[in-house]
């Protein structure tokens, strides 16, 4: 399974991609789309879509993980960043990708063991569990990979859950 | 001057497509793209772009004019308004029109006179404005083609206030 992660954002939009065999993530790559706070915003979109457009083109994901919105940020934040959200999950769509919407709760859980973890940890677990040589940098690309290791987590549980309803289905 | 008008919306996003000669604007077309609540977010947000980019290929518009998102709204339907907002606004910048993002109370004040104008008044005035036989339905239609008469009333009064401003530099 290929999976994209996405950490959506209008000044930033972090992606990073994830090759899973088995119980085994590895990172194949990651990227920050930046965009100027001086850009009119439709320009700003649609380097986000481009980017992730031309990220889908060349790493063909099977999924797409995407952050959802954390509610407790400021209303004028959170509104930035569904502009951004709406601008990457088009490009998803357009790419006919499974999408997968995860909270920023869900994500550190899946990575960290816990939903309350901070940025550091974050970006130390990723590291650990993607065996890579270096943090990944910046915030954004680590917490891309970790919306990607988080889906590709929660697949493989569902999977093995639909795997022994089965069995015992089977052996009743 | 052709220009669309998008009164952008998860549920519906209303487009209308206003024509202009001198102080004339008279409307070529207009439309609403429902999505349903029990679509992947995703999928609807494709809908949107996608219902966009059909109009966008049709009536090729040289300018667009977007709805701004109210903030009096709660968070949680301005976080939706701005995931459709996004999808609409990478339409555009993809057709390569120049964008104006007006507030609700500035499209109302342009078009009824007052940004507290309710929506039977919007609907009114759109419909007299661009000399239309019926009430453009369902509402994000009015607002549609009410953002693009405002976007035609300002671009005008700009170019008068720029022309006025030339004629005083060559007399000065």
């Amino acid at each position: 399974m290929v999976i994209l992660g996405i950490d959506p954002g209008l000044a930033n939009t972090g992606w990073g991609v994830v090759e899973t065999r088995g119980s085994l993530c590895r990172a194949r790559a990651y990227g920050n789309i930046s965009t100027g706070a001086d850009e009119p915003l439709d320009l700003r979109l649609r380097a986000i879509y481009d980017g992730l457009a031309e990220a889908i083109e060349r790493y063909r994901p099977t999924d797409v993980a995407v952050e959802k919105i954390f509610f407790g940020q400021n209303t004028k934040s959170a509104i930035a960043t569904a502009h951004a959200r709406g601008a990457a999950l088009v490009a998803c769509a357009h790419a006919g990708a499974a999408v997968g919407e995860y909270t920023p709760m869900q994500i550190k859980q899946a990575v960290v063991g816990t939903g309350a973890a901070d940025k550091h940890q974050v970006t130390y677990m990723v590291r650990r569990l993607l065996a890579l040589d270096h943090d990944p940098r910046p915030d954004h690309c680590a917490d891309a990979l970790a919306a990607a290791v988080c889906h590709a987590n929660l697949t493989r549980t569902q999977a093995m859950v639909g795997s022994a309803a089965s069995t015992r289905g089977r052996t009743a």
